[in-house]
C-alpha cells in the first residue's frame, strides 16, 4: 500500500508507490515507454487503461461514468494505471467515491517518523484521441475539453471530506519525467496539502498582512506597467516570466481578476484559458521544438474558501537545463537566461 | 554581472549567471562536454583552467598559492571557468581573497522584487590527475586528500566576511547535472544561507527545544537500534537510507559524534571519512553501475559557533528517477523504493 512519510528536517512528505517501479522505463530516462502503435491512449486501445472516470465528446458534455469501450471521446480521464495515491491502498483503480474512508495520519509516536496511509486518487486527462505529442497540437475543442475536465474533475475531488488538495501537472518529454509521449496530463488528489503550496500560502497571507493586497494582484500591475517580462495577454489572463525563475523561459499564466480557487474560476472563461495556455506553449514550443516541460497548476486548498491573499496560477517550467548538486543541496537555483530576455524572446 | 533574486513566494534564492550560458552543454543533458583526450582537468591540460587556488601533491601538503603549471599534484582546487558567483561581479577568477567587498543586499525597495549582488566564489576540486569518471576510482591518497581539499577550503571561507556559506558538492553523470566526466566536486560559497540548510537549522532548533537532544544524533541512535536502514558504519562514521527518502537509494552519512560544523570535524578523522564515503559509494555503484548521482555537505553557517541542535552530514542522492511535475508543483517526491528495501540491497 502506498504510504506518506515526512521528512522532519524539510517537512517535506514523500510518496512510497512500490507498484510504480514496475513502470517499464522508471529507472531509464532518454526514451519514451512505448510505441505509438502501442500506445495505451491513442483510439482503439481503450481497453488498455482502466475504465475511465469521465469522457468528454463532440457534445462537450462529459459522460460521467462512462463505459470502457466508449470511444466516442476527445479528452478522457482515466485511472493512473500505477498510481502514487490510491483510494483505500488496495490495488483497485476504480474512482474515489464520497463513502472514501478518511486519510487519518496515523498516531505520531515519534516525530522523526510521521507516516499516514497515501490515500487519495491519481487521474490521467488524455487530451486526445489521436497520437499527438504536445498540447500545442491539440484542436480547438480537445485543449478546451481537456481544462474544463480539470475544472470538473477538481469540483469533485474538493467534495471528499478525505482530499485536502489537488494538483493538476503535465509532463512533457522523458527530461521532465513523462514516460508515453500522447499528450496528457495529471491530476494527483493528495490528504495533505503539498509543502510547495502551503509555502505559498504562508508568504502570501505574510504579504497580506503587510501590504493590504494579493501579492499576486500586485505582481500583475507591476508586471504590466514595466512590460519587461510580459509574454502575452488576453481579455482575463496574463502570462509572464516570473523576476526569480528558476529555470531558462518559466513562465506563469494568471487570471487578471482575483481568484484563490482554480475550480472557482467562472466557467465562461475556461475556454479563452485553454486557448491563452496553448498560444503561450506555442511561443515556447517555436524558441525550442520538442521542449521537454513540466506544468502544473497551483490552486487554494479544498477546505479554505476565497481567499483575499492568494490567486491561482499555472507554473510552466522548461526543463532545457538539470537540476544539479548545487540545486539539491541549497534548494537554490542557478539560471543562465534573465527573465527579461527569456520574455523578450517569447513575445518574438 | 551574477545577480541574486529572491522569489517572495518560496523564499527561495536564484542565482542568475549568463555566462554559464557559455558552457557547451548547458542545453543538453545526455552526454558529456568532451573527449577525455581534450578534458581540462586531466594531467597535462593544467592550462584549461584558471590558475589553482590550492594544490595536494604526493607529499600531502597544500600548496596555494601555486603555479599554473606545476604537475606535482594529486587533487587539484581550481576557480569555475564559469562561475555561478564571483568575487565582484568581473570575470576574474583569480581565488576570493579577504578584502573582497562585502556583499551588502541592495536596499529592499519591493519586497517583490528583492536582488543582491552574486558575490561569493565557486570553486572545482578535481580529484584525481587521472581521467576516472568516478570518485570510487580514487586511489587511498586521492581521496583523503580530496575531502582534506574540502576540509582546508571551508576553513578559508569561513574566514572572509561576505561569505555566509559554502556548499560543497558533486555532480556524476549528465543526469546529474555533470558537464564533465573526469572525477571533481565543487564548493559554492554565498553570501546567504540556502533556504534548504536554513529549513534543517529551524527544524532541528524546533526539535531540540522540545526534546532536548539533537534531532540527527537521535536518528542515528534509532537507526543503530533498529538495523533496517543501515547501510554501514566506522568508527566514527554511519552510513543510513533516511525514513523519507526522496530518491531510491537516497544514502546519509554522518559523524557519530556530534558536531555541527564540518569544518571543526576532527581532521585525524578525515581520512577514515573518505574511506567510508568511498566505500558508500561503491556498495551504491556495485548495485546500479555508472550511476548518475549527486552528493552534498550541509553543515552550519559560517556565522554560528558550535550548535548542540544540528550536526553536519553528507547527503547522496542518487538520479535513477526524474523529478516531474509532481515534485516541481507538490515539493513531494514519489519513491518507489522503501528505504528499507534500498538498504538491504546495498548491505548485500
Amino acid at each position: 500500500m502506498p504510504e506518506l512519510r515526512k521528512d522532519p528536517f524539510s517537512d517535506r512528505w514523500v510518496i512510497f508507490a512500490e507498484d510504480r517501479d514496475r513502470r517499464p522505463n522508471e529507472y531509464r530516462r532518454t526514451h519514451y515507454q512505448r510505441q505509438a502503435s502501442r500506445c495505451p491512449f491513442c483510439a482503439g486501445n481503450e481497453r488498455s487503461t482502466p475504465a475511465p472516470i469521465a469522457l468528454y465528446g463532440h457534445n462537450h458534455q462529459p459522460k460521467h461514468p462512462a463505459s470502457q469501450l466508449d470511444q466516442d471521446w476527445l479528452v478522457r480521464v482515466v485511472p493512473n494505471k500505477f498510481p502514487a495515491l490510491t483510494k483505500n491502498g488496495s490495488a483497485d483503480t476504480s474512482p474515489l467515491a464520497p463513502q472514501l474512508p478518511r486519510a487519518e495520519p496515523r498516531p505520531v509516536l515519534n516525530p522523526l517518523f510521521e507516516s499516514r496511509p497515501a490515500i487519495g486518487s491519481h487521474e490521467v486527462v488524455v487530451e486526445s484521441p489521436r497520437h499527438v505529442a504536445s498540447l500545442t497540437a491539440l484542436t480547438d475543442d480537445e485543449v478546451k475539453l481537456a481544462i474544463r475536465a480539470y475544472h470538473d474533475r477538481l469540483r469533485h475531488l474538493r467534495q471528499l471530506e478525505s482530499i485536502a488538495y489537488a494538483l493538476v501537472f503535465k509532463n512533457v518529454g522523458p527530461a521532465a519525467g513523462a514516460s508515453l509521449e500522447h499528450a496528457h496530463s495529471q491530476i494527483a488528489a493528495t490528504p495533505i496539502v503539498p509543502i510547495d503550496v502551503q509555502r505559498e500560502l504562508d508568504a502570501a497571507a505574510h504579504y497580506y498582512a503587510t501590504d493590504g493586497c494579493c501579492a499576486y494582484c500586485r505582481i500583475l500591475d507591476q508586471e504590466f506597467a514595466t512590460g519587461d517580462r510580459v509574454v502575452a495577454e488576453t481579455t482575463h489572463f496574463f502570462a509572464f516570466c516570473p523576476y526569480a525563475s528558476r529555470t531558462p523561459y518559466e513562465m506563469w499564466i494568471l487570471p487578471k481578476r482575483h481568484v484563490s480557487h482554480f475550480d472557482q474560476q467562472n466557467s465562461d472563461s475556461l475556454p479563452e484559458l485553454a486557448l491563452f495556455l496553448r498560444q503561450c506553449l506555442r511561443q515556447l514550443e517555436s524558441l525550442h521544438p520538442h521542449l521537454a516541460y513540466n506544468f502544473f497548476i497551483h490552486t487554494a486548498p479544498f477546505d479554505t474558501s476565497d481567499l483575499d491573499h492568494y490567486h491561482w496560477h499555472i507554473e510552466v517550467i522548461p526543463r532545457l537545463t538539470t537540476a544539479a548538486g548545487f540545486e539539491w543541496g541549497a534548494g537554490c537555483f542557478i539560471n543562465p537566461v534573465l527573465p527579461e530576455k527569456a520574455a523578450m524572446a517569447l513575445r518574438g
